[in-house]
């Protein structure tokens, strides 16, 4: 761990692009860049620079010419970390950056270890840890729901609603251990029934929160959608279909390409894992093959099944397998659509007749579409979203994605349960007291107010450099 | 082609890093920020705000924030395009960043094209035409030398170099030009001596910059060097070895981390690509066997041959091989180094022995290594940089690398060998008068004085965006 009073720096941008951002926080961060950077505008000054201002010049070493750059100059508190802080743009090549780089450690600053900026910004007061935490989410959200999510949790919706509640809590435990002061003396400053109502909507908000985790969990991974179906029912050219419209948009930002093979596909904000399985043909040959074995397992990871089926087989056929997949959903939450696909405008009576004799059950639909010809598609994206609940993703209730949360958060229930089954059997104050701090601790855990250095090198050795 | 009056619009960083960066650029770009920019201080105006100082605030799409950003302020003429410009710092996801696109773009910004920002930086007369070609160069840098070639030409001494040759043509030209308008009256207002002196100077500095273009081309694409040994001479540990301090190196860059495959390496100041040739063994077996023509192609196309050899191989055995691959150099320029790799203590008297039986020629080195222990290193780089004259590739002189400005030059030449040649012989000034002309359109053509949308857009199609 980096001394507080360290100067520290880092590329802030990845890769090369025409711009590369090196940034410095830290007391020293002005008379570092002052040894190297020398101002176009010879009346200017870096040390007297202000807060919130721009200089252009150039960064040398000794007499070699390194770049034309832009120095932003935020000065302490008013900046991310909350101490002196400098941003340098400079042109994006490796020897550019890599030069910057070695010019300022040699003067003095040292390189920042992953999410230093950050960890500095909780340790300087400017964020509690779960805003800490939601930063490396925002930079890796890629759909509008896992962005939503962060940008919530960055703000401080979530740290509000614990923070909230951990401060209703510690005032009824300040309440009791001064009871337990006044021992002898039987007196009640905390009001017992108030007390149950706090510990009643404590437990439902920790419940509700920690079961948001789940959905959070999908929501930061993506929607698990297993893709079933015969070989040539057209599943690639599905994917495609689906994949091509948002290829369009995230092709404009470079270095985000994102390659076919993985099949994360973003529709309508929110992140769907489509998960290919092996073709089904096998099935009355080796029932134990393993290929199959393997398509049951990740039906059953699933959140929904895509069964892909062919108009042109028969309606025997299509129910069989139909029937076959059913079987294979355990998880009562899966919803399974069913799509026939190669529809035309000559095979309606097929359609009809298929309608008319595939029965459906409670979570599942029925879909005729054509890969090739994109007709279907918007029912589909249309019936995705409904079957994962959309708008509740969407939503602006807070939704925890943070395995650390989450296990706070349960560790907050069960304290708050006892507390509550305690104080129901009428158990001493000073037992109940000792539980109460517990659920103190934990939410405390959460937002960063009771911490160790352990905890804070597990949060921050996970983020990129420079943040 | 976007029109100039546009405001233009793109991400300026690649990938993911802690902070992209979005630039603006046009007269409009102000008013376009304040419909989707909200800054924190309330007081403030981004309209109102002075060039080259920074908001911090929020961009929002109608109720939905969509991050917490710092916008840099630049207006014209101070900024890189020499319009009004705002640079967009984000959290680097690439939701955000395409969400803020789409915002910009909703908003009346316009995509900006490959270069587009350069390319106003020289419409509007910000930098001529080869620093405008500099600045892609300097992006794609990554050693010493091309950095410094590429600094060199941005901050624009290859363009004043050009500029006062056409300028001191022009003068003469402009006297000639002159003395056709008095055609009767047999009037000299251009010293001929004098004239004669600055033709003889730009031939003579014209052929300099056309000559340093095949230098220019080396440091720019890596110093070709074949790997040539018979197998388990220790060609892949002699790889690895010099790769891995500068791997330590860069490494700290994100993006920027290289492919070991790809055998480029730089090594003080000088990237060189290490082409790896197939081994020798089978020389006595089948002479016209593919693998080694090509390895003798390869040789044919390098500056320098590192041939590996072990010191525990019979010295015969030695001396042929050396002998195969010089009688396998034809170029004069080619230089062989040969390196007998895996001495030890032990071997002294061996290596005295190759040392006394060894006979070298003018371009020839002979040293002894161990690759895996890393002895010798040092001295192989010290003798690389000899054998490349290093210190020539790293001195301030003018080195071009453009196969653009190369053609212009070796038109300018021609143009003005004809105008020497004209003079000697007496022939009339209009004659005269049109070559000089000819040499001033090439040298105008590198500056940009004279251009064309369709040389601009050869230009800058090679640029990456947001440049």
């Amino acid at each position: 761990m980096l001394k507080i009073n360290d100067t520290i720096c880092a590329p802030a941008t990845s890769g090369r692009g025409a711009i590369a951002v090196i940034r410095l926080s830290g007391q020293d961060c002005l008379t570092i860049c002052e040894k190297v950077f020398f101002p176009a505008n010879l009346n200017a000054n870096l040390i007297d620079q202000k807060g919130y201002t721009i200089l252009y010049g150039e960064i040398r070493s000794e007499s070699e010419l390194i770049d034309d750059v832009i120095l932003s100059v935020f000065k302490a508190p008013h900046s991310y970390t909350g101490e002196n802080s400098i941003e340098i743009s400079c042109h994006g090549s490796p020897y550019i950056q890599q030069k910057i780089m070695e010019l300022l450690i040699n003067n003095g600053a040292v390189a920042a270890q992953p999410g230093e900026f950050t960890r500095r910004a909780f340790l300087n007061g400017k964020i509690d840890l779960s805003q800490a935490e939601a930063v490396a989410d925002l930079i890796a959200s890629e759909s509008k729901a896992a962005h939503r999510i962060a940008i919530n949790q960055m703000r401080g919706a979530f740290s509000d609603e614990i923070s909230i509640l951990r401060a209703e809590l510690l005032h009824f435990a300040s309440l009791i251990e001064l009871e337990l002061d006044f021992g002898e003396e039987d007196v009640e400053f905390a009001n017992r029934a108030e007390l149950k109502e706090i510990v009643n909507k404590a437990i439902s908000m920790a419940g509700r929160l920690s079961n948001s985790f789940s959905l959070g969990n999908i929501i930061k991974n993506g929607v698990p959608v297993a893709i079933v179906g015969n070989p040539n029912t057209g599943k690639s050219t599905l994917l495609n279909a689906l994949l091509r419209e948002e290829k369009a948009i995230v092709s404009e930002i470079p270095g985000t390409t994102r390659d076919v093979i993985e099949d994360t596909i973003i529709i309508d904000g929110v992140q769907y894992r489509f998960i290919d399985t092996a073709g089904l043909r096998d099935t009355n040959d080796i029932i134990e093959n393993l290929g199959i074995r393997k398509t049951y397992e990740k039906i059953g990871q699933s959140l929904v099944v895509l069964l892909i089926t062919d108009i042109n087989d028969e309606i025997d056929v299509i129910s069989k397998i139909i029937k076959d997949i059913r079987n294979q959903i355990v998880e009562k939450t899966t919803k399974l659509i069913v799509l026939v696909n190669k529809i035309d405008a000559n095979v309606i009576e097929k359609q009809n007749e298929i309608q008319s004799q595939v029965i459906l059950g409670h979570n599942e639909k029925l879909l005729f579409i054509s890969a090739k010809k994109e007709t279907g598609l918007d029912e589909l994206k249309k019936i995705l979203g409904e079957v994962i609940e959309k708008d509740k993703i969407l939503s602006d209730s807070i939704i925890i994605t943070n395995i650390r949360h989450y296990e706070s958060l349960v560790k907050v229930t069960e304290s708050l349960t006892r507390v509550k089954i305690g104080m129901n059997n009428g158990l001493p104050s000073d037992l109940i007291a000792v539980d109460l701090r517990h659920a103190i601790q934990f939410l405390g855990e959460i937002s960063g107010e009771i911490t160790s250095d352990e905890i804070l090198g597990n949060i921050f050795k996970n983020f990129c450099i420079g943040k």
